[in-house]
């Protein structure tokens, strides 16, 4: 793996990684597995997108902390003779820790029955942001457009192939790292990234903060061909649901970052700990816990 | 998994764990995978000792760097419906990490076909010590007994039950964490932990420092029951190999730490990243390369 990683990796060769943490940042770390069979199956995807993604679902939990990476370590296992090969996984990790300016600090590679991966994604920030922070009275935001994932894999579980903009949502995410920072100097106070779906990530930013929310599905911003119940239930997006203290300047952001910013609902003293999602002014509610397609 | 751990745990509910590495200290982290099968049969051990030498395996690399304990992250894979149990593997867990006062930072559990661990562990020194720092004139000593992790797989592989001490070697390592801190003070200069083998392991040294490495076989502390040849070749150990560039006095370590301390060797100048055993004046080849009973 090393030398397909070549000056992306740090490796030292010692039992551990050593590495700085700057003055006055606390340290954020998160790990994160991906399993053959659970979370992506070796016949829609290849080897390169296999690491891409896993990668990329790590640095997402930095994103959602508003942390910038500081680097991070991948155990792989998998079979003897397995298509795809590590040097192909290793590269797709490598072009994710690349495009997010992430160093590799090392490995653990084994031998095992099934593909996984198990990656370690650490990062530095001065105030991490929290799931428990949204208050009464705050907007909510979600970067980019929801439920190409969850089309995708609709439409391979259908036996069909999916679209390639909604193929291409499932296998290269993007972590938003610098979004993440922009966000919270324009008054984001509680972040957290779609991994499980957004009605999910909702319940788990509502109950965090103590407080209630209400989502106007009609404003949730959709991928082609995907209905907004679809986008809310659609999981591994790894956007970013923000809740801001103040009104963002959504024409900004999208010149930024060239995705958009979207209101989509507020943060209540009402029903703390629950989600309400409305539709043209009727309550429906979407399928919670995403929980990937072995199900 | 959190319920198990308690106050062991200090997870967030957060996308990531924040914590602080103490100022003037670096980080070191590290990961480790234990994969059934692999690492271990289910039939041999039970879940929390799967747990518990997971971890200890992790934190034993930080031992190895001279660091102290920060924190660690579980990934955890299993079966549904298997034995053991998520709270037997995560009370091994919690186990070892208490004994080495090591919080839990969080984790990810995930449904997979086969059992598998990895365990992140992040630590912090001022000087990690690393393997290239072994100069000629150093004395190589090497801490506790070897060969009790080998001998207990060798009486499970003949389909026999191992020895009780050599069976609690293998599924009770000990992180030699306050050990490599003493032998530091104590003019250790370059550090690896026995979990190839001690052959295996002698070598990745004799690599990094880019010197020879002389041991002689006969000095080697034994497990009873077990060669000096089978010592050597024991991986899973986790005991330390230490250069020192002084002459360290084993009587009080064994006072300090109720385990031996032994001279076993020398560095030289001659046949850098080689490895010479001597029995008796006469030169022997362990095998090295020790991967796991799978091969």
């Amino acid at each position: 793996m090393l030398r397909v990683w070549g000056d992306v990796s740090v490796g030292t060769g010692d039992d551990a990684a050593v590495l700085d943490v700057p003055a006055g940042s606390r340290l954020v770390v998160t790990t994160d597995t991906a399993i053959e069979g659970v979370h992506f199956r070796r016949e829609w995807i290849t080897g390169a997108e296999i690491g891409y993604r896993s990668a990329a679902a790590a640095l997402s939990d930095l994103a959602a902390m508003a942390a910038d990476p500081l680097g991070m370590l991948l155990a792989l296992s998998l079979p003897e003779g397995l298509t795809p090969s590590i040097e192909d996984l290793a590269a797709g990790v490598k072009e994710a820790a690349h495009r997010s300016g992430c160093p590799i600090l090392g490995g653990d590679t084994n031998r095992a029955p099934v593909l996984s991966l198990t990656i370690t994604a650490l990062g530095h920030a001065r105030l991490p942001v929290r799931r428990s922070g949204a208050r009464p009275g705050d907007t909510l935001y979600v970067t980019g457009k929801l439920g190409g994932p969850g089309a995708a894999l609709r439409a391979w579980l259908s036996g069909s192939q999916p679209r390639p903009d909604h193929r291409a949502r499932f296998v290269y995410p993007v972590a938003r790292l610098d979004e993440a920072k922009w966000l919270v100097e324009h008054g984001a106070r509680a972040m957290i990234d779609v991994s499980d779906g957004l009605s999910s990530d909702l319940h788990h930013l509502a109950i965090a903060s103590g407080a209630g929310i209400v989502v106007n599905l009609d404003t949730v911003p959709t991928a082609l061909d995907v209905s907004p119940l679809q986008a809310a239930e659609s999981g591994e997006e790894y956007e970013l649901v923000i809740a801001a203290v103040t009104q963002i300047d959504c024409d900004e952001f999208v010149r930024r970052f060239g995705i958009p910013l979207t209101a989509i609902g507020r943060v209540e003293a009402e029903g703390p700990g629950t989600v309400k999602f409305e539709a043209s002014g009727t309550r429906v509610d979407p399928v919670r816990g995403y929980d990937h397609f072995s199900r």
